[in-house]
């Protein structure tokens, strides 16, 4: 069985190995408090035995869905902020083609995606690209009044029911939402969308292998029962309080190195369709961590894109600083560095090499470099960017998150601070209820 | 003259603003070495009064290649890496629509992007769109052994010429390089590629207003007149060792706040538009300031969909960040929240609102949230996303960068750190010259 391996050797140094090994306790305890849920936050770790949990027929459902989209619709709008967007959207660009965007003539419908913002230029945009489309929606929000999506499908929804008729329009949207309580339940019954629920137990950020991000990934024509499988394969692989389970491994890791100082990690890919995979993990790990005002600072590079932006701080800056690689085994594609005759470029000693053999060196070069110079370096190598290790890798890092958070001593899967924002922005905009938040802000400003 | 502002007022709490009136003389001695060419890496400041030596026929030329190219070509792929890239995409993608890439009616060519990766799905997935595109080249690299573009033009360069014959080949390749020296200069000169230079004492990180930024920005058919024209304001607005200087002001300020304890800064917007922004800004400051051990970390988010993800940690992670928010004043288009009979989303108390209405009591509302939970915030306002204020915006960011180099110890201007990886690399793949590197790096892998 081929699968993901994680790799510490050149994270120790700074630290021994036996300030990785100190940690087993806490690692075992907080092993213990997910498969017995008995932790903080104990009441949405649902996505612990999400994968093993879904049955066939909600998957056949979910690609009957997303084949009556495909043959009805040239676009699809995947409407959702935070884990109703990142997850999809992380899944979708590792599998695409660089280049879909400007493919035209391809055969799956354009996913897009609104209500990650609260861009007017960007709504502006997108409803004037729609306008001679025959699009569907994929509206995701367990309570259907977040202001970000709810501002985009309320536009897009007029916008679709003027296009098509409203019995038209109804038949394209598909509505991802609590089972029984809400705004989008209410409205999705009352106009007869078709529906997929969203679980009480499962948050946001740890919700992709849910319908919020496997309709949208299998819209997009990509195989969602292997990306299934994959994660089925990491839970079992991540049961045990040892080193052997890769995400024991990663979490005590990283929070010995934070122990030690290191504050920052940064996730490097060499690969750029994994650039949407970061900014997935950095969710993951900065909204479960972040708190408390401790947590490690989650950031990401696109490799070798970055040497030349990051990497000079990397390799220089602040001590303070770790790296975790993903690396991908394999490529799809072959490209080979041609010969040159006048080879006035200098590159005639890698000619008849595969260009990602450059690649490798690049990567191992790097590793070697910021080693040498004080950063310490994981290593998770995925044999090819295909459905069943991109669903090994996301149950992998979930797994990891929910031991590391435990390790951090905080409550991983709550996000308290994401409301301040919300409830000063409210305020502000003189949202029925918040009337002495409103009188409260307005004093200050 | 509607001009960028830089707003300090809500910095201020952990530091005072005698801490950063403190660190005046510092300012006035680092305008000095700018200005007089007496410090560290005083060899790469020709970018500093690059905006008024820029003379009308330079531009004049650069309109009329970009001309050129646009009337023969479909797509224009620009190769290159860092600076060679950033700037061009962060200014493209800032003007561009934003579904750009999805709409093939569109009449300026689509400038991709190549040479910026060692990805080989990527260049096989390039060659393979490009294969039926009328398609030229633009080739940035002053020696023109760079690997990852040279590997990029060496493959494009043969596709090209496979496609349209050497001597068609040959016109629609344009080269931007050294004056004299060098391998692409060479191939230039035999080929009778149109050429631009790229001057010795502009470092690419400061490229963006040479030729290296504008041809590409031209053919994507945006005004590089107005945007050398932002840039030769602010260059005059930055004179000044006072807090008057906008760039004076940010770079004392957010040397106030890392003296303080605040090591990482988060570049922060509120239009996606910005993203690239961003990137171009994390190139500027990760690779002039993070060396020697020091340097604040540069991250970048985009809000609000970034609000939903690393928000959490801004709001309650470790006390150690500051953000430098860009707002722009003023959207392109309108887009009206509309009313809702049935209002199940609970939005009519803002239906008759523009959508950047909203956009803006976010932005309020998260200021507010962050300060009050111990985050120095720093407001930089841009009246629109148009070439001017980008200009200006630019240049108020590089001279910045200068001063705040200066002020932290630094040589701003150099990134030996980069090297690094580069010289394991060659050895690695076993690079003539590199024979001793070789033997040395075997014996340790």
């Amino acid at each position: 069985m081929k699968h993901i391996e994680v790799n510490i050797k050149h994270a120790l140094g700074n630290i021994g190995r036996e300030q990785i090994e100190a940690l087993l306790p806490e690692v075992a305890d907080g092993l213990s408090k997910l498969h017995n849920g008995t932790g903080l936050g104990n009441d949405y770790i649902g996505w612990l035995d999400l994968p093993s949990r879904i049955d066939s027929g909600l998957l056949a459902d979910l690609k009957s869905s997303a084949e009556t989209l495909r043959a009805n619709c040239d676009t699809v709008v995947a409407i959702g902020i935070g884990g109703s967007y990142l997850g999809a959207k992380a899944v979708i660009e590792a599998l695409n083609n660089s280049f879909d965007a400007y493919i035209s003539s391809s055969e799956a419908p354009k996913v897009l995606f609104a209500g990650q913002n609260i861009g007017e230029d960007y709504l502006y945009e997108l409803q004037q690209y729609l306008a001679d489309k025959r699009f569907g929606i994929i509206v995701i929000s367990k309570s259907g009044t977040t202001t970000e999506p709810a501002i985009a499908f309320r536009l897009l929804k007029e916008q679709l029911e003027r296009q098509m008729g409203k019995a038209e329009a109804s038949k394209r949207i598909v509505a991802i939402t609590d089972a029984k309580r809400g705004a989008l339940r209410q409205l999705a019954t009352e106009e007869g969308y078709k529906t997929f629920v969203i679980e009480d137990s499962v948050g946001g950020r740890f919700s992709v292998l849910t319908p919020v991000g496997l309709l949208p990934i299998a819209v997009a024509g990509y195989d969602i029962e292997a990306l299934v499988n994959g994660a089925r394969e990491m839970q079992k692989a991540t049961l045990e309080p040892n080193l052997e389970n890769p995400s024991a491994l990663y979490a005590a890791t990283r929070n010995a190195l934070y122990r030690a100082g290191k504050k920052t990690e940064i996730l490097v890919n060499y690969n750029p369709k994994l650039h949407f995979f970061g900014e997935w993990w950095k969710q993951l790990y900065g909204e479960s961590e972040g708190k408390d005002h401790k947590g490690i600072f989650p950031a990401a590079v696109d490799n070798s894109t970055d040497l030349h932006s990051m990497g000079q701080w990397i390799q220089d800056g602040e001590r303070t600083i770790f790296e975790t690689v993903i690396s991908v085994d394999s490529t799809r594609h072959s490209v080979i560095i041609p010969a040159d005759d006048d080879n006035l470029d200098g590159l005639n000693y890698i000619a008849g090499k595969h260009v990602d053999q450059v690649n490798k060196m690049a990567e191992l070069g790097t590793r070697i470099a910021h080693v040498d110079g004080g950063v310490p370096n994981m290593r998770i190598t995925i044999p090819a960017l295909e459905e069943r290790y991109l669903g090994q890798l996301i149950y992998f890092f979930e797994k990891a998150c929910g031991i590391s958070g435990y390790l951090l001593g905080v409550n991983p899967f709550n996000q308290p601070g994401v409301e301040d924002y919300k409830r000063n922005m409210f305020a502000l905009l003189e949202k029925p209820g918040y009337e002495q938040d409103t009188e409260a802000i307005k004093a200050r400003i």
